[in-house]
């Protein structure tokens, strides 16, 4: 009989549902679009329906709990999610009692960068290590923190909050209200609508044509092909995710860091600028930190919530 | 037999020696100006004898070990200290390995800001919470973190240089060869740089004729008396901390902000400009979060690094 946690990760687009063993494996793994559901309690009530469709294919198993990663913010401690700025409506849900009552089994929360932060440390790129940063870049800019072998949380579970460290005081409008953030300059929206405003002004562009529809992944395929335009909006990029992480190495000295989320895809031509950034800003004892790809995909979220459950019952 | 620690705190000014008891008390108190100490090892020979004087007085108690507190960079994992900028020729100093040579004790190195935040959290204002973030703002800006109980180290014990997160991305230059670092603005250095800077263009000002003598506490007395450009310094003194602690807050998520050093002798002149900048550049889940002055004043290096210790051996 093995030992299983029963993971869900709740996020902006996609739900996902699986049992996670010791070793990281997935098994029995669905996943439904978000966006699909409407309102929050046929949100909840897909969880518990998939909750229980995994929990029918392990019968005989032994389930240790349930981990849940979901988008924020959320507050770990109390159990609830505050809000996810893509779904309508949905608002101090108090998830973990939610899931608790339907499934009598124990529910652990954790916000979507910390358990992504956990899957990378236990089974991706973190492996090994005592402590990492994990950025990730896509709609915002988030991270999760390993640091002497303990995952960080805070008061409330609010700690990395990455994207909101001022880099420019008084700079850029953030979503959050305040203004100079590293979110508002590097997070994955941030670089497209950057990327549309200068495309606008060059009609030469070879993305030109694009107008409103350019995206992320066009800029990175026209630098590939040599547009110069959009070779300087990922060297700006690169640049920009660099002087946050220059910050973020001062600040924690991690063995690594980290980067998932949508714009990883492109990592291998961010990389070099966001290491030139390092080589002139980090202070000489802290530039030899590497930075690496997030090796756990769409799943580290899934296995970063059982390890999280497996580690609380070890 | 009282268990004690023999405690060191070596800063840029003064060298301190106790023997510290697990309540925090300090016995046989030692201190003497590190400048009036030339060289290398008149410094290390000077930490011997006071060591030794210490523990003399201590007969027939039960000694757990030496803690030290330092000033640095230093490498505490590996136990020297890699320079100290005050002090003239004092490289790569391992100061545990020639401690324990001399003492027949296990040493522990402690960085001076994360000693104090241990300080503070046993015996100061950071007491009874789990997660705490220490800032010290002298002639450098410093730091120590204190999360869900434990407190960072990090790789090579480098975590917390909080003075070297960017809070204008290519701003000012700082000491450590960056720009834009929140020490090259917030700093007491700083400060007074920057008073000087502004007195020097404001012949009326009640402090003109202080010229390069002016120093930081000439301003908060001239501010406290009314003075116009001595209360608009301190005002944008107090917005410059509050911008870093808002990036602190997002990071770390702590219960208390405590700040020490030189500067949190004019803590009540700093607060109401420090919270204004909170309250408008936190998310609202942080702004509550009360930023109190250090309790443990001068001491607070020495009781944190015997705490370490003792916390070590418990």
């Amino acid at each position: 009989m093995a030992s299983l946690v029963l993971a869900l990760d709740l996020g902006g687009s996609r739900l996902r549902a699986a049992a996670v063993d010791a070793d990281g494996k997935l098994h029995h793994r669905e996943e439904v679009a978000t966006t699909s559901l409407n309102g929050t309690k046929a949100i909840t009530d897909r969880m518990i329906a998939m909750s229980r469709s995994v929990l029918d294919k392990c019968a005989g198993e032994d389930i240790l709990g349930v981990g849940v990663s979901s988008a924020g913010p959320l507050d770990s401690e109390a159990g609830f999610i505050v809000s996810i700025s893509t779904i309508p409506n949905f608002f101090d849900v108090p998830i973990v009692a939610i899931l608790e009552d339907a499934l009598n089994l124990q529910v652990t929360l954790e916000n979507d960068a910390i358990a992504a932060a956990v899957g990378e440390w236990t089974h991706g790129a973190g492996r090994g290590v005592r402590s990492l940063v994990y950025v990730t870049v896509s709609t915002g800019l988030g991270g999760g923190l390993i640091i002497d072998g303990n995952v960080l949380h805070g008061r409330r579970g609010f700690a990395g909050h990455i994207g909101h460290m001022s880099i420019i005081a008084d700079g850029r409008t953030c979503g959050c209200g305040n203004r100079g953030c590293w979110e508002a300059y590097a997070s994955g929206t941030s670089f497209t609508t950057r990327a549309r405003e200068r495309v606008a002004q060059a009609p030469n562009s070879s993305v030109a044509l694009k107008g409103d529809t350019l995206s992320a992944a066009d800029v990175f395929a026209a630098a590939r092909t040599g547009d110069e335009l959009a070779q300087q909006l990922v060297d700006e990029q690169a640049d920009l995710l660099g002087i946050g992480m220059v910050s973020l190495l001062h600040l924690f000295s991690p063995e690594r860091i980290i980067m998932g989320g949508g714009l990883s895809h492109a990592f291998d031509q961010l990389h070099p600028g966001i290491k030139a950034r390092i080589e002139r800003g980090a202070m000489p004892a802290f530039r030899d930190v590497p930075v690496l790809r997030a090796a756990c995909g769409d799943d580290a979220g899934l296995i970063g919530a059982a390890m999280t459950v497996f580690r609380r019952n070890s």
